[in-house]
């Protein structure tokens, strides 16, 4: 469950080895590596073509149209997380800015993802801090309510726990857990070996039907051919 | 209410030193400094990136899958202003493209905001004519009913009257009423200021929680830090 | 009615002539010049910027969640031809990545237009694979559950028959019939003939009013203006 | 403009004998007797099934997640009138439950209709307070952030001042302005006599191809008939 | 493709009595006789609880905002007809109430499939014409454009020839082809048939893990059971 | 991390006695309980009016368009429980249906709340089975990949462990996770006590205004009252 009214301040983040070796891959193959489970809903898009994460995640649960505890995370951030900012129902306002976005690069982070809405998306093209949001929305917010920092979130549908690690790109974003990072950077590693020797043999003209053996599966499925 | 079948040829529109002074600021800043208040909704969005508008409202009101009006509208069109398109009832069709935007800009318009489609994207980026819209769709309009021009419209869920100037860029879209306009870009003008300073102490390593004194509130709200 | 299960391998496809005629037209003409019908719905976008495709449609009926008949009609592609890709039911998993690109490429097909999902999308856009899809998603899918190849389909609300031709641009889809399809690009060339005069016109600043003769019909239908 | 951290309690309430009248009408009906405007978006719904309102709008503008300003707006309410609320964004949190119907109640309230959600749905049926929302939602709110109340409000899609009319039934919600309530109800009272001799006609079987005189329209429009 | 200004006079029907027999099952089941093909998408509900078509269709295709084509459609009815009312682009419009829907009911239909909007909801309910559309919206249209009557259309995803048979029912509306309505009520019955079985087990507290034979296929795919 | 493949028989449920006291209060009165959380998204709603759970979780993760998990989670049902439905990715396919809803009703299950479509709405009413879910949907399912039952899902926005209460009525579905049942139930019981003092006070004409002493707050953060 959520607890509101928290800050956790002592997290265990992923290994630094295994997140460095994560940020070779891109998200669909992690995704892939840990069994096609942990993705973000496609609704989450980076706001400037180009943006790239792979870090460590502090969370922070917002309440609508309230930034209070953007500020309360910003102290938890460390050299190398990222934000990921989920909230108590839907919304889109303006949550994070430039202003925000100067204070978490002096902390060290390396982006935001957010299931919310952000502005000043110009200047954040800008200063290259890389943001995965649902919205640009230049709506304003307040600071009144509480939220947390640091517990356990759901995020455009997937379960972010602070410390897992978080990979964005064109394709979308992916959460992986802390305790699997190296497990799934190593499959991932794998996977792509073997996706070399794939491409080859496609751009060669071999048929996928052939490559995967599909033929007699699809005939005893009942595939027919006519003409 | 909405009038049918109306041309207003006379528009108060908003002092031009102001519209000058109102586009040296962006969206999020103009909407601050009217107290949050007078954006469209984040479903309007430019048509190519880079697209911004300052300008006064020549405001439509068309009638579904009908684009009668706009060449209406054209007519009313001085140098400075742009379009605000509304339609009666959500319709996404093509109800604008390059030939339309010849004529506007012949009449030195600065770009249309519309609450429906728009088409031939690729010519009006060429063209460097500034559109937000509610979607690209190839598909035509007709020239069969009438709608207004130069009334008070809702457009994206905004308020507009003509006159009024309405300044989009890649955070949204706001409506300053031109009795405003003076008013708003100096309060803009202040917070921008304001701003630099903050920017500053931000890029310095200062957090919010002790720029904007904050920890006092949150104890006081309650929040609790835990390891 | 959709047939399940059938893969037809002698498609008529549409003159090569007429197809290399009609890649000269945009979307938006091309649905003027057919009387406005046989676009697709406008959530069908290029997956990057500049994406063109004009081509004979190799038909694919999809399950949701499932690419196993991607395959199947790879082995359908001759050169010149797109995939047109729709599926049982709304899904917007990743039905498409840069393996099947390279192996359809192989193929000599043209591009691809999908009522779903696809990934991938840095590498489609280095191998200059044009993609129009209604999401960006990195789910995976699997291969369990026949669909069809070359079947007639509706697509993002068109009906595609295997051999039409489907052009498209960034104002959208459309799609010709194979038997008319000299007949709209004759249309589409009359049409576009027909738009150089006009939009000369409209930058000399003639108005659309005077240059299609609205003001009587405006007036009849009971148009006012007023001061 | 809307204008924040305003209350006005002097409001021009349309004559009471109009909206009696008007209370004898359907919403289609209305709408078409003020030329086709005034309607909300079709997304407000009755929150139960045979809800109606014929009623004076005290209207208030909310902020996300906030519903501060209901308390403020009942205060406002005099028998006979409804409240309008709208929202500085779009938000589906749950303003409103059966506390505060039964404070509107109190109060003489007819029902409220809100851009909003509201909750203790159960309830307000059994208490007979008709509500259109655009979501039912069980998530409560804050009283942190100042509104206004009889503002001119923007409430899906549709200009609502204090003191006019809102119709609302299974149809819809159309917005009376108050200075047209005579007017408006006298030209329903007209078409709806017109329709009871249609509707007999239409029952007989005549065709409104023949009861509106349209063949000869659609033959000149090109309409051919083929067997 | 569509054909634009046409009627066609003479469909051919589905038989009347594979009509009959089809009309004792639901859509559900009608749907997985059919293999699984057929359905409209699940946007199109019924206007009142417990509406329930089962006719041979007269198409239609609309103009956004515009119902002329229902009154030419009216003329084309026969008893036992339903009239599915598809548009050349979404539209919510109300192109259809009480009016017409006396006229429809005078000619024999028994009810409509639309996938735009109606309106007069109560009244459509009182005379007890089942109506299934994508929304209820008071919205009034004109009469100005052509589309066509009694060609194949697109509604809400699924094709529809004229003559087809289509039933409605809360589950959904499936098209059954003419050509297949014998053949589809058959396969239906022998479905229900085993259906009846399977119930009587599953109360009975027989698995489906065990009716169908499922253990073994689970363990094959790697399913584990733990503690 | 959800695990693919696994299904959990040993599951620790609520205390039955909280369970049952949970079930003496609505939705929106358990989400005050907890401190506004655990609340799943609106979009989830009864397929048939009055419908409303409150029972133990036994939870299930489908794949898109494939219900085989469903019947695995059949066997873990316990009188008390309901099935708590989601889903690798957004899918509206009809997962559930009469013959489901009988197998579950004989393992003594008390409803089910699905991320997902389900069809037979009539049958599941008749039968007395309630139903929460995101849509209707008569399209069938397959039976081929594996999903997991009784592991942490996210359904609809919420995190669901299984054991944990879920209660749904017509305001929405709330999850008390199992250790916080009797505290929750607790909770609410207090809170609705409070409420019958304050409903009988605004009944009586008291103002929340007074009531909550708001005015002084207002009048400190800025509200004017104007005439």
């Amino acid at each position: 469950m959520y607890q509101l009214g928290i800050v956790k301040r002592n997290i265990v983040r992923a290994d630094a080895a295994a997140v460095e070796k994560l940020s070779r891959f891109g998200v669909a193959t992690l995704h892939e590596a840990m069994g096609r489970v942990g993705l973000m809903k496609p609704y989450i898009r980076p706001v400037y073509p180009g943006a790239r994460i792979c870090a460590t995640a502090v969370t922070v649960l917002l309440q609508p149209g309230d930034n209070w505890m953007m500020h309360v995370a910003a102290e938890q951030i460390q050299p190398g997380d990222l934000v990921v900012a989920a909230c108590t129902t839907d919304n889109e306002d303006g949550f994070f800015g430039d202003l925000l976005a100067t204070s978490f690069l002096a902390r060290g982070a390396r982006g935001l993802v957010i299931d919310g809405g952000v502005r000043d998306v110009d200047a954040l093209q800008k200063m290259d801090f890389p943001v995965f949001s649902r919205a640009i929305h230049a709506k304003g917010t307040i600071k009144a309510t509480l939220g947390s920092v640091n517990v356990p979130v759901v995020c455009a549908g997937a379960m972010v726990h602070p410390g897992d690690v978080v990979v964005a790109d064109t394709d979308g974003v992916v959460v992986v857990p802390a305790a699997m990072a190296q497990q799934v950077a190593d499959a991932a590693e794998k996977r792509e070996n073997l996706e070399t020797d794939k491409r080859a043999k496609f751009a060669a003209g071999v048929l996928g039907l052939d490559l995967y053996q599909m033929r007699e599966g699809l005939a005893k499925a009942g595939l027919r051919y006519v003409d």
